[in-house]
Parts: C-alpha cells; structure tokens; sequence
C-alpha cells in the first residue's frame, strides 16, 4: 500500500508530505500580456492585480509583469494598494498603483504618502484630491465617469460640471476611464452606447489618456482600445470570448493527493446524504481537496479529474476537504494511494470548472483557498 | 456628500478606512460549545476548526475555546496542525491536535514532533504508527472505521483483523471514530445503518473511547453521542438540524460600506451583461463587497441587505468587488455614502445567504475572503 506515486508533483522538498499543489505559471501570465498588447492597438497595457492577483497572487504576478515592462497595476482596495506597494520595496521598480474602489474621505494623505492613484468615482472625491495634491504639485489620479454599467463613477453632467473649471480641465489627470458591461458579447447594443457616452467624456478632456477596455473589451476591436486598457482575467487565462478557443495561455495547474483507495460494493452509497449509489462494484479514490479549497461544492455533480491521463469521474458530494472519485476504470497501479491526481491542467481548464459549476472562471480564481503548496513557474 | 454614516461601524481607529468588517463572536461560539455539552449526554466535546476554523480563525477559536474547557481539536491536513500548535506557544493550554486526513508516509516523527494527533485511515497508517510510537511509549492516535461513508477510514474488516494482535488491541488508543453521511436527516435509514456497524467496530475495541457524531449527529440522540463528539459547523452558528429553529447562537456579522449613490432613471441597465433594468427611476448604492469577499456570484438573483434597519434588495450581477442594492425605498439621510450595509447579521444569517445561493452554510463560511477588518469579540 506504500508503493511511490506513479507521477511525482512538483513539491518542494521539505513539503514531502503536502496535500496538494497549486502551480501558477508567471511566465504565461507573461505571455499574456504581451498577446493583449498585439490586440491593443498601442494602447498601453495596465495590469489588473486586484483581489489578491485574482488569487494567485498580488506580488508575484506584479513583480513579473514589471520585470516585463508593466508599469500600472490596479487593485480594488486601498489596503491591497499599500500592500502591493511595500512588496515593492528594495526592488529595482516603482510601478504605479491605482485603486479601483476610490478615495474614501480622509484618506487623501494616505495616498500621496504611498504613491496610490486614486479612481475619483464622483465630484466630491475629485474636489478633495484638488484641495490635497494641487497644482503646481499634482499627483498621479484617475477620474471614472460611468458610461453605463450603473455601478461606480461619476455621471457624463458632473464631468462635464467639473470640466467647466479651468483649475480641473488643466490638471494633469492620469487617465479618464470607463468601464463595459456586455463586452464579452460583442453585438450586445449596450457597447455601442457606452463607446458612445464615453466618446463624449473624452471629448470633454482632450489630451487625458482614455481607457475604456478590460480583458474581453480588447478583443472589441479598435475603436475600444483608446489609450490605455485594463485586463485582468485574461492576464490569468480565462477565456476573454464567450465564443471561440481561448487565446490565452493557461496559467493554473492543480493537483491533490490520493489519501486512500477503496473497493466498493455494487449499491454502496458514497458522500454525504448518500446521494449516490454505485452502480456496480468498484473502486473509490479518496483525495485531499474540499470546497474550502475552492472546489465548489456545485461542481460535484459534473466532470472529472485526470490520474495519470485516465479519467476519474467525481462521484458523491463534494465535502468541505475530500473529494470522492470513481477509479474503477484506472489500473490498480496508477490510481494508487500518495499519486497526485490532476485538479485542473490540460484536462480541464478553469472555465471548464467553472461552467461545471454554473459561474464564471473569474469566480473560480478567487475562490482558490490557501491550503495549498504554492509553486510559482518564472519567478521574478 | 461628505455626510458621517448613520450608524457607525465597529472598526479600529487605525482603519478609519476600512471597506468592511467581518465580526466574529467568540463568546457565542463558546456558547455554542457549552449547548452542545449539555446535548451531549455526558460525552466529551472536541472542536472541529480544520479550513482555518472554518473561515473564521482556527487559532481565535481554538484559544478561546481552550481557555472555555475544550481539550481536543481536529483539522484536516498536517501543516493546519502545525500552524496551530505554534499559536498555542506560550500559552496555558497545550491542547490534543488531532489531524482528520491521515498519517502520509514519512511523517510520523513530525507528528510526534509537535504532539499531533494522527488519524489512522488504514492498515498501513496503523502499522506506520505502532512503528514510530510502539508500546511503553505509545503516543495519541485516533483510528477512524468506516461505517458506509465511503470517503475515509478503514474497513470493518481491516478493523477486525487489526484487532485479533494483541498488541495493537493493548494500545491506548486515544479514540475510535466513524462519521455519518446522512445526521441532518434523522429519519434517514442510512443513520441506523451506520450506527450498527460502529458498534460492531466499538465492540472489538471495549474500553476505546467511541465517537461518531459531528455537529448534526448530536442531535440524533443519546444511541449517537458515544464517549466523543466532534462538532464543527454548529460552534459556529451553522443550523445542524433541517427543519427547525436554529438552535445555535449566531457568530458572524458582515459589513461593507457604501462607496456610492446614484440616481437611475426607468429602464437604465445596472451591472454586468445588463442583466437588470430599472422598472422605474430611483436610486442606486453600490457597496464595497464581491464574490471575491465570499459574497456567492450566485446569489444574486435573491436576497436583500439592510441599511438601518431598511430593507436594501440586491439588484444587477454580483461583481468581484462590487455589488449593488436598490435603496429607492430608503430615505436619502440613511442610504448615503460612507454608510455601512448589514450583510449579514441579524437580518440575514449565514444559512439564509447559503439557501439563497444554492449551498450549504458550510460553504459559505469556508468562502468567506481575507479583505476584511475582522474583529474578535471576547478575544482570549
């Protein structure tokens, strides 16, 4: 029952005994990048880093990227801004750092002090920034004017409200950016309009860089690249299409461990609620992965994993640390206690997943739990 | 604009800007622990805090409930143990760490090492173990049976031929255990089932403490409580019984704040892919919290947040970092930016957001992300 696992995972050695292995391929996040640059139409290309890097990780991601020439990442949060700005510290680049979620009262000074750019989503927030950084001594600030997705951002009549001074028209914004809710369906109405709104706000700024695009807006063509556009998801290998093979290169590999194999019976039930029922005699691998993992709970019900290269169904309820699979196909010798079983990877992809699971791939990474043994290919 | 929130968050000076809050009881969860005593018919009551005590702080649980009485936890994988038995360094309470997904080869002196528990999932673990740790100086370990899970543990019959050496039958076994596929459905056949089976394996074991029932188990009578029970979602206010009031205190409480209001006018589209339109005109705030924060994408479609008391419904696609409520009905003196939103708490429990997403609570606590200011109340 000690036999070695049939294909040995990349584990650092005094890991030995990990449990599963989450290998996130920088070099591809990489790659990526320079593949949305050819369809950026020389727009540049911004980094999105927010929740943690989609979940693979702030600093890693944005260390690489500005090995690469990366120069402007976004988060979502001000404490995700100050994080990623010490993990820069001592290295050989200070990128710029927005944030998404916008400049909350009273922390205009917290801003400067760390080289945040703040996303000013309305005029009070624009009137602030003015008051602490203003000219001649400006500092880097994005404003957001919402062009339709009805979310965060200023109206079109407050930007042009603001515009209307001289003190705002002349100040040395960073960007004016808008954000698309239907870019993923290319013919949906809703993109023409906001181009359209957001053609007006641009109008109204000339010479401020303007960037209405993210991961699936890029691949809208032309008149959507504007000046600067702002990718996340595609960056880590989510398809950017709602239709067609992925561009991307994948960037997550993940693998669990085989804890136990067991032969069943014909009618035995497995998992919780004993929902399912073997329909003949078998075989039940047993591996350390759970929905706190990541692995939702709803994804239970479709798909399989990879022992190996042979197939191994899910079977039973996922539980909250083990996963139950059907190994009856797979030769003794493969599908054996300590072998490493393929989560995601070639087989299956994290939109794959995430179909299974009725979300998205973006859902998926960042609900990647923290159990595992982390290996970074490429790292800066 | 630039109003004081209406009701002001617990938050720690220092993150004067914090987005939101996670509030985590720590005295309900000793609460919790003491109802499950007395439910338990006299056996003892470990406590389950594998997946970081699910999602909410294995090191605060288990501190505090060390210093409430509670002398044995479990986890799921070795490095969890690690971590925790390291938190408890300096501390007056050296409590059993008892780790639920096994004895991997090779890991036995780590584990004597650090004074974990091992669970033994088969044979082999078994015969690893009186190996490491052999009689006069034997060491805790669990053996865990399966009784028609089929997920872990070893067979019936493995159980018994173990138990016909004598000196495996003389060991001190700390526990033997199995654990319930079906506890939260009573009426369930399979209960009785694997009851029957336990007891045959407790039968070959006289004077091992047995121990059978998790957090449901323990409301299916005193035939279940055996000499140890292993509760772990019902500590942390998760419902263990199907039909029926929750008899748990609540433990979490989720806020996030506004970072925006805005008005919309009939027909408008909010979020993404234009999912909702406006039926009529009104208002808008968009909070800062998403999928990204454990806030299920798939829930969405349903349920309502409370702002002061007001009913806030959520309207338009959950987005990674943002959501947003139609607070139309809500006056503007409540529903104002910088205002913090109950997302959960008295209104809406973690079992309401779990049904209305499609999942168990177990789920969603295990979801919970790592961008909130937490705070312990009844810290140890």
């Amino acid at each position: 029952m000690n036999e070695p696992p049939p294909h040995s995972p990349e584990i650092p050695s005094p890991l030995a005994y990990t449990d599963s292995v989450l290998t996130i391929d920088l070099d591809a996040i990489v790659a990526n990048w320079r593949l949305l640059r050819t369809r950026a139409h020389g727009a540049e290309v911004a980094a999105v880093v927010k929740a943690n890097g989609y979940g693979l990780g702030a600093a890693e991601v944005a260390h690489k990227l500005a090995s690469a020439g990366c120069n402007l990442f976004f988060v979502a949060h001000i404490d995700e801004g100050l994080s990623l700005r010490r993990s820069f510290a001592g290295r050989p680049f200070a990128p710029e750092i927005a944030v998404l979620n916008g400049l909350p009262p009273g922390t205009e000074a917290l801003f400067l002090e760390h080289r945040l750019t703040p996303v000013l989503n309305d005029d009070d927030a624009v009137r602030r920034w003015l008051g602490a950084a203003p000219m001649p001594h400006p500092a880097s600030a994005i404003l957001h004017v919402d062009s339709g997705i009805n979310r965060l951002g200023m109206s079109l009549s407050s930007l042009r409200e603001l515009a209307a001074d001289e003190g705002f028209a002349a100040y040395p914004w960073r960007a004016l950016m808008s954000h698309l809710a239907c870019p993923e369906t290319p013919a949906h109405e809703q993109n023409a309009r906001q181009l359209a709104l957001f053609r007006d706000a641009q109008s109204l700024l000339p010479g401020v860089p303007a960037s209405l695009a993210a991961s699936s807006g890029i691949f809208l063509g032309a008149d959507y690249a504007f000046d600067l556009v702002r990718p996340g998801a595609a960056l880590y290998g989510v398809n950017p299409l709602s239709t067609g093979p992925n561009p991307m290169r994948p960037v997550v590999a993940l693998s669990a461990r085989i804890l136990q194999v067991r032969d069943v019976d014909r009618g035995m039930a497995v998992g919780y609620g004993a929902a399912h029922s073997m329909a003949s005699s078998g075989r039940i691998a047993t591996i350390s992965l759970g929905y706190a993992d990541g692995f939702p709970r709803s994804a239970g019900l479709v798909g399989a994993m990879s022992i190996g290269g042979f197939e191994a169904p899910v079977i039973g309820r996922i539980s909250m640390d083990l996963i139950t699979l059907d190994v009856s196909q797979i030769p003794q010798s493969v599908a054996v206690q300590g072998a490493m079983v393929d989560v995601l990877g070639a087989h299956r992809s994290v939109d794959d997943l995430a179909r299974d699971s009725g979300t998205i791939g973006y859902e998926i990474l960042t609900g990647i739990g923290d159990r595992y043994t982390r290996v970074y290919r490429g790292q800066a």
